[in-house]
This record gives structure tokens, sequence and C-alpha cells, in this order.
């Protein structure tokens, strides 16, 4: 499904504006922790002083995307208004005040006498970033690539135009006042720039898409560049034999109602079959009550549900207060499901058994396995990240919820004294391969 | 460039053997060091008894490749003699050997009283490994599969066919000895497989290419399945103005000359039009003795060069005794160049001079960036890794040479005793993020 067809190659100008934002991020990559802390905070400021001029901005994309037929729910994310603007300010100077993500030491090793090898974190280079709506994520990934040291490529909804026009001028503004070349950030606008961002290798290290499944998925099918990015979040709750009831229903109540269109909310509820009366029991009155419609399997059918799953359901991202429902005969059979339909974002086991909360661990292969407690903790910022580049459900790291350190990488960096491999080969010299203290 | 239509939808059948390799792959997951290592001495010393056998299917590989008009350097490529053998048999053992690469805990967190986080290492899955004609690959990275915990599904060449078939069913029959099911091991036999083994997303988690450049280009133009690949090497040596001339051409030699057809061998000398008389004066004929063709810049042809490199040259991967030189300005053009023409893998500058060394160490956006040593030491076992995966010069980790750590993952396991997200909003909790020892 690789819709190339559809990918231009990038013109003449985009070249020369991502060699643009190449070149100021290799100046960025030298620049110092307070360097980078301050022009943050920079950045910050320029958007305070303005927020006048950004909120009028943001009504007129407002009200010509309302013009347009923009959905209620999307007009929601679009808006920019006074508070949300403070929050996403505030974010900036909290992601300046985070511990600085390069000039990590990783590895020091002595490889022979007199020749040092080093690991050292540095930044990716340049991200592309493709984000749909909400301008506030403009902000706050703007604030995290360059306190991580990367230039960014922009390219946001064509809806928000006006806002993140003024956003990213004022941003650049920001940085302008600090030592930090402003090219380190841009704008693109047109939708035909947008897909030739795809084609910027070389150019552009990383792709973050911000939006919908599709939105990431078009992008994985269509480019050559690393995207970080995450497709639906099936999380699955079991409900083991061995449960708390009432701390399984607490669960159950948390992870579905707490916020239902979020990817860590979970779209099936495994039970154990020896448990399931006595939890449905209870269950099927409390979920409702919150407005959960509950769509079960013939056997939990029989327990209470009104209404039945079809195979589809199983592999249905809600987003939404609906929750299906299996009983299964072993924690094995709740596994071997969560192994054919899980998205391996997170799954859950309830259970009050060691042994049985220690196997389910160990065995499904989610970014997140967790054991009594919410599916809604997998988060960036729950995780103690301090900052949430976003969650991926690639195998790969960065795996899971995703900080600064999403955005960095390392080099290998070897010193010696003349040093040359045909000493080893020879036998005149022989390695050593010390690990030296960091 | 995106040539789907080239790239066949999986067949029932593929999808099938995938299915297996992925159910065995979770239960090898579960096994313990000790278990895989004594795998993977049973697949050598399955492959040891037999090892006539395995000459003899070589044998015919090829005769028949022979006849077909395989080239003499293909040809010895896909020789696989007792000699050759005993050596892929002895590095089945080393990485048996090697410090288990999972179950490594890097993060221990609580997030909140009695909610405890934790970041283990586990393997990656599958692994989908395509090589041409060299078939101790294929014993080598079923090794490190195993050893890391991963299935694999491995494709090599046409013309290594009987060897290879051979080889795999040896190398089960060692697993199926052992406590791991031999279905973590599957060799695809036809061309077809091989493309659609590229559509397999949700059974393969990452591909490695063992082969050309077009190959690995190819590979990512047509999977959505990250690649665990590396494109040219393009590696530059600069010369510095105050470099010890003695070790500029020791190391420029070895660089170039150690082994030529290595990735990591350099293309391209940079030498400081301050020193570049009295080097090339020196390094010119010590070069030219060694066989290699020289082609300069019209400046290092005025200084006794007697080829003109073009435009081309400074973006060409020779793999041979070809070295193309530039008289630069100062360190700042060299760094410059590199920028341009690099292929990020390893660049090196010979220099006593601390602060130029430092400078081109911190720019120089390469994932070996060295100082005063032969570039021929960017490599996983010269590195210290025992092993090496392959070589990546994509930006995003691993980057470099990847040992066995390339071919893990990790996951988040949060324990927790009822906790749920919405006591954190209510504020009846708090999150207190203290770090714990690992």
């Amino acid at each position: 499904m690789k819709n190339n067809f559809l990918v231009p190659d990038p013109s003449g100008k985009l070249i020369s504006l991502a060699n643009s934002v190449r070149i100021a991020s290799t100046s960025l990559a030298q620049k110092s922790d307070e360097e980078r802390k301050d022009a943050l905070l920079l950045m910050a400021d320029s958007l305070l002083i303005n927020s006048q001029q950004i909120i009028k901005a943001n009504n007129e994309d407002l009200v010509r995307s309302s013009k347009k037929g923009l959905s209620g729910p999307l007009l929601a994310r679009l808006k920019l208004d006074q508070e949300k603007l403070l929050i996403a300010i505030d974010g900036i100077k909290k992601v300046a005040c985070l511990p600085d993500p390069l000039s990590i030491c990783q590895t020091r090793r002595e490889l022979s006498e007199g020749l040092i090898l080093e690991r050292v974190t540095v930044p990716l280079g340049v991200l592309g970033i493709i984000f749909e709506s909400r301008p506030d994520a403009a902000i706050q990934i703007s604030a995290l690539a360059i306190r991580s040291g990367n230039g960014a490529i922009l390219k946001g909804g064509s809806e928000a135009l006006l806002t993140n026009e003024i956003l990213i001028n004022l941003l650049k503004d920001g940085l302008s006042k600090s030592t930090i070349n402003p090219n380190s950030l841009s704008l693109l606008t047109t939708r035909e720039e947008s897909l030739s961002l795809l084609k910027l290798d070389g150019y552009v290290d990383l792709i973050i898409p911000r939006g919908s499944n599709e939105l990431v998925r078009f992008i994985q099918d269509n480019t050559r560049i690393p995207v970080l990015g995450h497709a639906d979040g099936i999380c699955h709750l079991y409900i083991d034999s061995e449960a708390d009831i009432y701390q399984a229903i607490n669960i159950a109540i948390d992870s579905k109602t707490q916020y239902p269109a979020a990817c860590n909310s979970i779209e099936t509820l495994l039970v154990h079959q020896d448990i399931a009366r006595s939890f449905l029991n209870v269950a099927i009155p409390e979920l409702e009550k919150l407005g959960v419609k509950l769509l079960g399997d013939d056997k939990s059918c029989q327990l209470g549900i009104k209404n039945s799953a079809n195979e589809e359901d199983w592999s249905t991202e809600y987003l939404d207060l609906v929750l299906s429902v299996k009983i299964v005969e072993s924690l094995d059979s709740a596994v071997e499901h969560i192994r054919i339909y899980s998205s391996r974002h997170t799954d859950a086991i309830v259970t009050e058994s060691k042994a049985n909360a220690k196997r389910f661990i160990q065995i499904v292969d989610s970014s997140g396995v967790f054991h009594n407690c919410s599916t809604r903790f997998a988060d960036g910022f729950r995780y103690g990240f301090g900052a949430e580049v976003g969650i991926s459900t690639q195998t790969l790291p960065p795996r899971g919820p995703v900080g600064l350190e999403g955005l960095v990488t390392y080099r290998y960096h070897l010193r010696g004294h003349g040093h040359i491999a045909d000493d080893y080969i020879s036998g005149k010299r022989v390695y050593t391969h010390k690990e030296l203290k960091l």
C-alpha cells in the first residue's frame, strides 16, 4: 500500500530550507546546556508577551474552520485560548528545567593501551514533525527539539495555519535573542511541502507524526526516514481467578472510564471463568452506571452482558465508553488472546497470586505489562520522564512512552596515539577491552 | 522509488510459517541464560558432527554456480570449506559465552508509594534476515538470534541454496536436542517468499539485510518493518596542519590499505594546506608503493598527484585501492566537506593539537569520530562487543557497530496494589518519582 505516487519530490526551495535547518542544527548541537535552557526561556517569553496576538490569529482560524464545517471536537482541539496558551508556555519552562539529555557518556572502554572508546549522547539532528489540528503541539515539540539540540521542520494542519505561523515566528523571535540560530525551527505551510518532507532523507533524521492512525500508517508507508509513531492502542485488562474483586473493579473502571479517548485506556476485559460470575455481578452494574456499553462473548452474555461482541470487536480501538468482555478458561488463554489481538501498547493483570503475576509479566510482550494497577499509568509524565515526545508501539527502542531520550542518539569517540589496525593482526599489539569508570 | 508492485503479499503458507516462528519465539523468550547457552553449544555440535555433509552440499552449490558463470570473488564468498566452517562453528561457541543481553533491569523507579516501574531488556521477537552469498552468515546470525532470545526467518542467496538448507536443518537439529523449539529458526527458499517477508509486519520485528547497498536500499523502500542496515561507508581522514606526519602516513596507509573492501576503510583524504606539501611528499610514494591509485583536486595535483578527482569522486565508495585527495584551507573546511559528503560512518582527524581534535570530535556527526587512530577500528569485535550484528549508518540507535544489544529491546513492568490514575487527578495520591537501586 505504498502510495508513493502521491509524494512529490522535494522542490529546490524545500531542499534549501531543509539545508538551512540542517546547518543551524549543526551549530545548535554545539551549544551548552545553559544556552539551550536560556533559549527555551526566551521562547516562552516571546509567546507570553505576544499572547493576545496568538489568540487573535487562533480566533481567525476558528472562524474560518467553523465556516468550513469543521466538527465540534476538532474545533475544540484547534482552540488555543489564554488558559491553554499559558499551560503550553509553562510547559516550555518545564522542558527547560529537565536534565540535559546530551553529552552523557554511556560507555568508556580501553580497547588497547592508549586507545580509549567513549559512547556519548548527541542530538539526532533534524526532526520532521507532522501534527494535526492541536496548535499547542507546535509549542511543546519545538521546546523538546531545542532542549535536545535538534532542529525541527514542522507541518501543522491547514485549519491551524495562522496560529502555527505566528507561534513559530514568535518562537524563532525568542531564539534570535538567544545564542541559537532561529533557522533551527521552520514551518512548512503547504500540503505538498509536507508530503515532500517524507522524501528528505539525508536532511531529516526522524519523523514524528502526531495524529490519527491513518496519518501514521501513511507516513510509515511513504518514507525511508525512521518514524516515531504509534498505531492503535488495544489494551487489555485480565482479571485472574485469584484477583481481589474490589481492586479489579476499581482498576477496570479507571482503565476504561478515566479518559476513554486515550490510547492507554482498555478496550477489552478478559475474565477468568472461575471468578467471572462474582466479578461481573458487581462490574456490570458499576460500569453501566458510568455509561459504559458492554459487549460480551457468549459466556459473558450468559452472565448478564446484554450486547454480543463479534470477532471484529477484539481488534477495535473504541476510544469511547465501550468495552468488550471475554471469559477465558485460564491465564494461558488470556495471554494467547493478548498475543493475537493486543497492539502491544499496555496490558495488565489483576491477581493476588505472585506466580500468576510473574508468568503474565514474563510472557506478555507489550511495551507496558502491569500488575494490579491501571493501564492509564502508561504515560511519559507518569513514568517520570518530565515530558512525552510520544508513545511508540514499535518493538525497537525507543518503545512505549518516549521522553527526551527518544530525541537523542549517540556517537563513538575513539582516541589513540597513532594506533593502526594492522598491528593487532600482526600480533604487535593486543586488545585489552577494559571497562573504565564513566 | 518504491517498487512495491514487485513485492507480493505473503501467501497463506508463508504467514503460517511466520506464525509458527512467532509462537516458538514467544516460548524462546522465556528460556534462561543457561538454556540458550546450551542450545548454542548443541547447534555447534550438530554442525561439527555433520561437517562433511555441509562441505559436500556447498561443493554442489559451487559447481552449479560456477557453471552459471558466478564471478570469482562471489564464488570465493560462497565457498564454505573445512577451515571457514570450523571458524564459524567456533563463532557459535564464542556467542554462547557472551554475557546475556536479556533481563537486564535498566531503570527502577518508584512512581508513587507502592507503585514500582522497571525497565527490563527483552528480545525483539522475530528477526528477518536477508543475506547474499556468504553461507557462514547464516550460522553466525542464527547463533546471535538464539543467544538473544529471538526467532529468525532467514533468506539466503539462491546460489547457496543447498548449503543454507543443510545448515539451517542441522542448526534446527541441534535446537531439537535442547529445550528450545526448533521452529525458532526457519529458512525461506524462494525469491517470492523473500520479498513477501518484507510485508510480514506484525510477525517480524526487525529486518537485517546483509549485502549490497542496493539490497539494503530496496528493502528500506519496500517495508514498514524497521531495517538494521548500513548504506555506503564513505569515510574520511583529515590530516590537520598540526599532525605528526609520520603518524598521519601510518594511519592513512592502514585506513586505506589494510582491507580496502571494508566499509570502514577511507575513501577520501583531506589535507590541511599548511602541511600538504610535506605530507604528500612522503605519502604519495608510500601509498603508490602499496598499489593505491590517487585521485586529487587541483591543488593536490600540483603537489604531485597524477590523476584528477571529479565531483563524483567525493561521494564514491571505491571499496578498492583508490583514494581521493583534497587540500583544504582549514579544519572548518574539512568539517564542511565531511558534512556534505560523509555517509556518517566513521571519520578521523590526525593532529597533535588538543583544541583541534576536540573541535573535530564535537562537530563531525558520524557514528564514529576518531582522533589519531585508524578508521579500521570501527568494528563490533574491536569495540569489544564480542560479536557484530552489523554496522548501522542510520542516526537512530543502535548506531555504528551493533552487538547483541541491537537485537534486544525493553519493556516497562509496573507493579502496584490497586493504584488507579484518577487518585492522582483528584489529589488523593501524589507521584514521588524516586529512583531506586538497580
